[in-house]
């Protein structure tokens, strides 16, 4: 029970609540994700964004921004397709709100299941629907050790790798490789191994490409040996990994993963919640660097964030032994493959190929890299990396020898500092200290020269001033 | 990749395709929750369902049910408000698709959180949305553990109760009491306690209400005492438990149980994944039976299942330690509060509150188990139970000694005999085995006497064959 401060006299004559009973509002009842609550009682306006168009958003005080960041890392297809996307979703509505997939089917989640299957990568043709990422990446874990103990092996261990986020539920948060988001709710489930990721920024100088993936190799190797390969289920990394700053795989990284996997005959999964649809400039990274998963998590794009669905695709080879008579996968969400986020889906990938969305992206990714890469000559600029329409800039301390800053300096300077100046500057985009400090970018894969050029001006700008600040 | 039996120019001409190319797709790519996947390869057609309207369903073949499990415990306004739905999530789709709760906020999640702080019991004012029952349970435990560590003391296990379901995410599915769904995916995540539900049915011939409550008091209590009261960071349990069937509490047992809490400071939360949003003829279970807890978990009827929406409510004293500065729930999830979900949901409970949903039930659940109690007659039924629209019958073999049937026996009259017996008799409803083997009825809460008569028809016909079959 509460007392409203949105008077519900005002939200039912259809008026809207003027911006600062909406943030009390927000103080009294809405639970915010990652977020301190703290902020927005005393330091800062909450941001309240109201509306949305190709890449922009605005605020409910009419305040417009450049969204680089794609909601987070998803509305592929930007802002602007409400309209058609809302018929699609009120036509399902009137057909059919709402059916399970519980012995029982519709047809728009069998027309979305063939379609994601059609833009998978081949062999990989079984789609088992989720509300989310860390839905189909607790999916993905356990579909690997039911397939295991239907061929008569039980292998539960899971590997990810350093600083990779795969989600907070308790499996997925399990497999995420950062201390400080999974010690606050340890012990999560056991017997999870972490390896080195794909950042070479910190490397030794003079390591040549080859001999980075050597290293990484036999880590992974290592890894796998130490906890004892017949023990291991799963191995899951993303095409290119996000926290801590779009890790890019070097040359036979994915090819010797994948090797390693078959001879300990283990699960290869690609996280492809951020870099599926698109975002790398192909229907899925796994493609792009053939990777030859035998399982692939997805979600955001999957549905531009229009709708509420995430999807773990399988193998044939995972799908074979649950063809046996009395072989489940023992597992279900009342949500997975709800008729109307499938219809939503499905006008989304309509969208994206009509639009060749993710053909911008392999066409125009050469002229958004060439159009960050003088941010590199700023002293504050460490490292420029990524691919596709997926960016991170490392802020440095010291350029020469690649110094960071102290745990306190990259709070001050990106919660405190950057995070509140680019939000000022109108552009949304992340600055994140999850791993070493980077601001990611990440813009819808409609943007073009004119909203490269927007990001590169304004983060010019911050990022000068910022460097002046810091010393 | 695959070769697509829905052939493309089938879907792009807007045609339907037929039962029989659907039914192959799906063979071929959707992946069913909980299904074995031989039944719909050999055994019988897989049932897909192409519309609503009311309580009733209609499939591709032109077949039509009545929908005895509201989806699956959830639509409770019914298959009818397409439109009316549709139009709100396109209203909501061309203002704005979506955007994120991540330090951020807008004018639809806002709204929501204090409209069902509005419908929560006193206390409980603060809402932390999810996209389904799972991903609520998980942000309760994680809730849990973060508040009491916030407040200095380290505690994280959690209590549930036998044979009750939470969910499939590796945590929900840790506190999920049935280690059939568990042993799969051991190890989870460790030390969950589980005690006795208020399953009445086999408790010695005699035993009072009093003493029954008193018996679970104190198995609890001594649960409690044994994984070491200081480490208990939560008890969680349905108002009245689902697996099973319908086991509602008897007297002064929630009463005991957050006494219990209160003195080893654990919280105590109530999961309404399937009572709240009126299915007890109360907006909420926890007020139905005084329960008092210190955190909700919903979803489902939360929009009558026509959004993918969870929400985990929280009452002002777990708020408390969140507050101060630097404080944060470490947790979030990319769809949580998605506008166009919220929008969907709000609609939801305006046309609850317009066709007075709840006030139906509360006003016909004693005609409900009127037209129910003659099936006690049958010698297959040995219990009804339940309350508001939600009922169990619970078969046994034989009635007067209470025998259950065989695992084996129970597997085959329920999976192979009386779900295909009721779907083709037009009704549908779940023959459940995860517990004793009950048949589970929870229609739409629109459903009124004409409903009632059909459904207590067909399962007299099927369960009176039924009776002859087992013999
Ligand atoms: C790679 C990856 N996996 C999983 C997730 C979890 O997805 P969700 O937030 O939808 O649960 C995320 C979310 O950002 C992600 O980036
Ligand atoms: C009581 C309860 N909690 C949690 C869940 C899990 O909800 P979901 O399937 O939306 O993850 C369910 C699902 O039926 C449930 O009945």
């Amino acid at each position: 029970m509460s007392t409203s401060p949105i008077a519900p006299d005002v939200a039912a004559a259809g008026q809207r609540a003027a911006p600062e009973q909406l943030r009390q509002a927000a103080q009294d009842h809405l639970w915010l994700h990652f977020s301190q609550r703290a902020d927005f009682a005393h330091e800062r306006p909450l941001p309240i964004i109201a509306s949305g168009d190709g890449c922009y958003l605005t605020d409910v005080d009419g305040k417009r921004f450049l969204d680089g960041l794609a909601g987070l890392f998803a509305v592929q297809i930007g802002y602007g397709h409400g309209e058609e996307m809302g018929e699609a979703a009120a036509a399902q509505m009137r057909e059919l709100p709402y059916y399970t997939n519980w012995n029982a089917a519709h047809p728009r989640a069998i027309e979305l299941a063939q379609e994601v299957a059609s833009l998978a990568p081949d062999g990989l043709d079984h789609v088992f629907f989720t509300s989310g990422g860390a839905e189909a990446v607790e999916s993905a874990w356990k579909i690997a050790r039911e397939y295991h103990s239907l061929r008569g092996e039980r292998r539960w261990k899971a590997i990810g790798r350093d600083v990779a986020y795969h989600g907070t539920s308790m499996g997925a948060l399990s497999i995420t490789g950062l201390p400080s988001l999974r010690a606050p709710f340890e012990p999560l489930v056991p017997q999870v191994g972490h390896v080195r990721n794909t950042n070479r920024f910190h490397r030794p100088e003079g390591e040549t490409e080859q001999q980075f993936t050597a290293f990484l190799l036999d880590d992974l190797e290592q890894r796998i040996e130490s906890e004892g390969p017949d023990t291991v289920a799963m191995v899951i990394m993303e095409p290119v990994q996000n926290a801590g700053g779009a890790f890019t795989p070097p040359a036979g990284y994915f090819q010797g993963v994948r090797e390693i996997c078959d001879r300990h005959g283990i699960l290869l999964c690609a996280d492809e919640v951020i870099t599926g649809f698109g975002r790398l400039g192909d229907w899925f990274g796994s493609t792009r660097y053939d990777i030859k998963p035998d399982l692939i998590t997805s979600a955001k794009g999957l549905s531009s964030a229009y709708a509420s669905i995430g999807a773990l695709i399988i193998s044939d080879k995972v799908a074979e032994p649950f063809k046996q008579p009395g072989a489940m996968f023992t597992h279900g969400i009342t949500f997975g493959g709800h008729p109307v986020q499938a219809a939503i889906a499905l006008k989304n990938i309509e969208i994206m190929k009509r639009e060749r969305v993710v053909e911008n992206v392999a066409d125009h990714q050469d002229d958004f890299r060439r159009t960050l890469a003088p941010l590199l000559d700023l002293p504050i600029v460490g490292d420029l990396r990524g691919t596709g329409f997926f960016y991170a800039i490392e802020l440095v301390k010291d350029k020469d020898s690649r110094t960071g800053f102290s745990d306190e300096e990259a709070h001050t300077l990106l919660h405190d500092y950057l995070s509140n100046r680019l939000y000022d500057a109108g552009l949304i985009c992340r600055a994140d200290d999850r791993g070493d400090p980077v601001v990611q970018i990440s813009p819808p894969l409609i943007a073009e020269q004119q909203q490269f050029d927007e990001i590169a001006g304004i983060l010019g700008e911050v990022l000068t001033e910022a460097a002046t600040r810091i010393r």
